[in-house]
């Protein structure tokens, strides 16, 4: 068996994890969520000094505001839409047929508005245009949202849904340079406190297609994207955070302009909350009371 | 303008919620999350003595155990199943020409294994079912989850998205009955603690079309479901919590049995976590400094 399947099958005998019969879909028990609930708290104790302005997105955005964004340019075959009834009551009755004989019966199901959110800080883009200039301080944000990515696995630590919290910069050129880099030192000394062999290496994003691979280059050479890895379960090792400067992209497409005029540069980083706890499970075992004392307290003193 | 636009406004203005440009979907500010926190800290307090198991279940569940359940009979209006791109290079070029025109670009969007959760006891019941019998004492489950129903509203108490807090019992008819009817007690409690002005009513679920009225008239006949309502926003009460009696509907469809043999019958109790916040908002004002202290003490005492 491999790795990813024997970590599973572990997490699931000790009740940290849940299955639902499908790929990538789990819940998870109270301990499971103490960790994610610390591994939070040691990412948030690295910020403190930000004076991040907290603001919470639920896990679906607007249809309207995602397709501006881009994403289904670059992630088409990550991106999730809802859909939903549209029929009456002949169509329903037809519908409860369907499903009675395992036939497809999605025939009815329209587009709605809504679509999942694909990374924590798609919804704030929208909402800092809709509230006008940004502060000529660039201001910082505190996010935290379940994300979708439709890629069903057996690797635990590829999740179809899961939890990212998100530290977002919007300031000048510099401003976003610096707090990319100043994270990645925090996101650092958040691994070596919690004991894990990790690694920040240089990174892209899985565009989609032929003309995915030109834009994988391009943010490859520009050094946009870097990641810190750590051994989990996977072939290779797992992205636990993710550090992002994005230049003008964002405020290109959302019109974002300071009070002094400057152009509105972002950076973000996040952490996959799942993946840090599936990674200090994977690395000290599935009991924390027998966690060593510095990374227990990294995670739970206050 | 009517109640649910002036109490919106007001809201958005305070910067507790964050319009995102297609109703019922909204982000939240940090005071809002504070005063969702007291509300399920509330709810946990009085159910202390029940020692319920904690399981905490993404806002996707598996499209093959949603298809069971038969939320599709009752309410296919609500339901959100998600879809994902199924195309290759040339489907995703055209795709993209559609966006640009504006014209709807869906048509390769695919059903994938995943359904957005309705209610947040949805994932549980198949999980007892995986799990084989349920204990004789009749366990006591604690949920949250974000749950998704498609009814977009200028109401902000009717949102496309929002979390439940629900406690779950399973067990004999008689201890299902006692947990229904203890929880209204226990909630009742709560609304008066909190200074709100409620009321409990005999209520029955929005079942879809023709069919639905038999549905709904049945469970009004029998009594299984009650709701307390608070007046927040919009034309009549609002229900911020509800308690129903299954009997033994979902251990039918999941084949749950006891260990003794005998049925399991279900009941559950689900708060309306941003109704209740609402409802805080609209009686005690837009600032939580200023509300009573005995509300204070309620929400955010340990």
């Amino acid at each position: 068996m491999d790795a990813a399947a024997t970590l599973l099958d572990e997490l699931i005998a000790s009740g940290l994890l849940v299955p639902s019969g499908e790929d990538g879909l789990y819940g998870r028990g109270a301990i499971f969520e103490t960790v994610v609930a610390g591994v939070e708290s040691a990412a948030v104790r690295a910020g403190a000094g930000d004076a991040a302005q907290i603001l919470r997105f639920p896990p679906v955005m607007p249809r309207s505001t995602f397709e501006r964004s881009g994403y289904m340019k670059g992630f088409p075959q990550l991106a999730g839409t809802i859909h939903s009834f549209s029929g009456g009551d002949r169509e329903h009755i037809s519908l409860l047929d369907k499903l009675e004989r395992g036939e497809d019966w999605c025939e009815h199901q329209a587009p709605t508005g809504c679509v999942m959110v694909p990374a924590a800080c798609y919804p704030l883009y929208p909402a800092l245009a809709r509230a006008g200039h940004v502060a000529e301080n660039g201001p910082i944000f505190d996010l935290q949202s379940y994300c979708f990515r439709h890629e069903p696995s057996k690797d635990p630590s590829r999740m179809q849904i899961f939890r990212m919290r998100e530290f977002v910069r919007a300031g000048t050129a510099a401003q976003a340079r610096e707090f990319r880099d100043s994270w990645v030192e925090r996101a650092e000394e958040i691994a070596a406190k919690l004991e894990l062999p990790f690694e920040v290496v240089p990174a892209s994003d899985p565009f989609f297609g032929r003309a995915g691979r030109l834009m994988k280059s391009s943010q490859s050479e520009q050094g946009l994207k870097h990641e810190l890895t750590i051994p989990v379960a996977g072939l290779g090792p797992t992205a636990c955070a993710s550090f992002n400067y994005h230049q003008d992209h964002f405020s290109e497409i959302w019109g974002l302009a300071r009070d002094d005029g400057e152009p509105v540069h972002t950076a973000c980083v996040g952490f996959g909350l799942e993946r840090w706890a599936l990674a200090l499970f994977r690395h000290h075992g599935v009991d924390p009371d027998r966690w060593p004392a510095p990374v227990r307290s990294t995670l739970w003193d206050r």
